[in-house]
């Protein structure tokens, strides 16, 4: 090495995890949600590599946050054969650059991880300002990795444990209620999603699903869903009957939202007018209404947006170097 | 670290400089180029930040070759105010992934030394495809560092020494001429660039210029020139009539060169028509023709695309692995 080259900072998964115990991802995943609906977020369009054989696609999200001290690029892959080699089918890092300079600060190998965590937090958030104060059941819809980790940030905002599951088998619901015990949740699972649905007051959706598991006929007064599962044009989880039928619809990002997600099927139908969106971080400020009484029903479309990658990276990072 | 965890691995500028003396870069920028004519390249949109407090710029290139092991994505920054802290303003790095699971195989954090080398050899490339057979004397525009690997670079390709090169004081001359004599040229300068072109048959140009230095009048007949400096919609270093003069003009991707660099300037005039382009890549395999005299003109625009970065990424990791 030559005298006063700087040498790459890499973090690992497990150092990683280690930094973000001593994260609010909660608070901080809610302010970003805030800079972004204020207009301080600059979020270039998504860059995307497709690969067909084996298939795969990469897609690279990057933004800032203006005036703040870093950008965030994000590169995250899908190779859904890649269980044929005894590999996880997503991976995922984060660099950190200095936004005054251009320098990589550090490469965060987080493979992936940092992106359900910010997903999970992103799930908190919506509840916190949307769902009504005494929650009676959660409803959990999907019974795979993101619908425990919304589950346990769940947990970090709402007092319930009584949680209704619906998953595709008895063999993963049976996994699903084991793992989430051990946290201290009492689970009941149902194979039909629109039991859990019509039994839940505060509902997280949270498969892949391209067609919808949730009839508007289904929802109760007073209930609150927030739709993790579909981010793209294709996947649906709601009926979009589900969101005529609300009276608050909130979403992550209202431009990313009139092109992929629940929202976009329900605008796609001519079933809702833009007019009935509003924004998270609009919501979060009271810049747009919350819900006014415990009959309303609330739905919240999370499409996944880069401020959320951002603050997330810029958190670890603190963390890390608080620690090492 | 958990057990079976694997780690990142970073080489660092030393190691990369060291593992490249090992790759005969010119012809793997050929095969390149041959590939990307080949339509076997997959090259997505750049992704692209802009600051303006201080004003810097971030360009994401990405994409790889079909059927390959592996995909490349480059960050380069450039930020112009970075002198003021005593360091450099631009910088990059390439990440290598496996294309076959998405997995991160290495990080080159090569401060943008190999962007410098895949420019300076396809200079070399166009020279070996273009030129004639014997140069009398190579003409360079510009005295910064493009302008002396460019010239390095030719000297695997071309025997002649004698060298006419101009640049905007006498200052950067003197010191280009002294730097370069250590290698073996014989440096003549110049504060005339058309007296440069007049007295050259191989000219390259290497200046961010935004108007022409360079007239149709002062170019002789059997002249090579390569255009490496504009490749973006607004700079410019030859007049679009050195265009119209050229017998023969190619670009290293037409598609490119539709939208940025000297062909996008003469095509936007109306001086030249889009059936006078040809592709180096096409030159290269005897696709597209070649110089059939001495007599005539021929012109490479090269506005860098991104196969030459997965092509020099690839052998250099080719090489650190046969190294390490």
């Amino acid at each position: 090495m030559k005298s006063g080259e700087k040498v790459v900072k890499v973090y690992e998964l497990n150092q990683i995890e280690t930094a973000l115990q001593q994260v609010d991802t909660v608070s901080i995943i809610e302010q970003g949600f805030v800079a972004y609906s204020n207009g301080e977020v600059v979020v270039p369009p998504v860059g995307e590599m497709i690969f067909s054989d084996p298939p795969g696609d990469v897609h690279i999200k990057y933004g800032y946050i203006k005036n703040d001290e870093y950008y965030v690029i994000k590169i995250a892959s899908g190779f859904y054969k890649n269980q044929y080699f005894g590999i996880p089918s997503s991976d995922g890092l984060m660099l950190i650059f200095n936004q005054k300079t251009g320098e990589l600060l550090c490469l965060l190998n987080d493979r992936g991880y940092l992106t359900n965590v910010r997903t999970a937090a992103a799930g908190a958030v919506a509840a916190r300002h949307l769902a009504k104060d005494s929650i009676g059941r959660i409803g959990i819809i999907g019974a795979g990795l993101q619908a425990r980790m919304q589950l346990s940030f769940l947990a970090k905002i709402v007092a319930c444990k009584d949680v209704m599951v619906w998953g595709v088998s008895n063999e993963e619901l049976a996994r699903y209620k084991s793992d989430m015990e051990k946290q201290g949740f009492s689970i009941t699972t149902c194979l039909d999603a629109n039991e859990v649905a019509n039994c839940s007051d505060l509902i997280v959706t949270t498969t892949p699903s391209t067609t919808p598991l949730i009839l508007a006929d289904a929802i109760q007064k007073g209930t609150h869903i927030t739709a993790i599962g579909s981010d793209t044009p294709v996947k649906q989880e709601l009926d979009s009957q589900v969101l005529a039928k609300a009276d608050i619809v909130v979403a992550d990002s209202i431009s990313q939202c009139e092109c992929r997600g629940e929202i976009f099927k329900a605008l796609e139908a001519g079933i809702i007018g833009k007019d009935k969106i509003c924004e998270l971080g609009n919501v979060i400020q009271g810049k747009a209404k919350k819900r006014s009484s415990d009959e309303q029903i609330t739905v919240a479309d999370l499409t996944g947006v880069a401020v959320q990658d951002i603050q997330i990276a810029k958190a670890v990072y603190a963390a890390l170097n608080s620690i090492c």
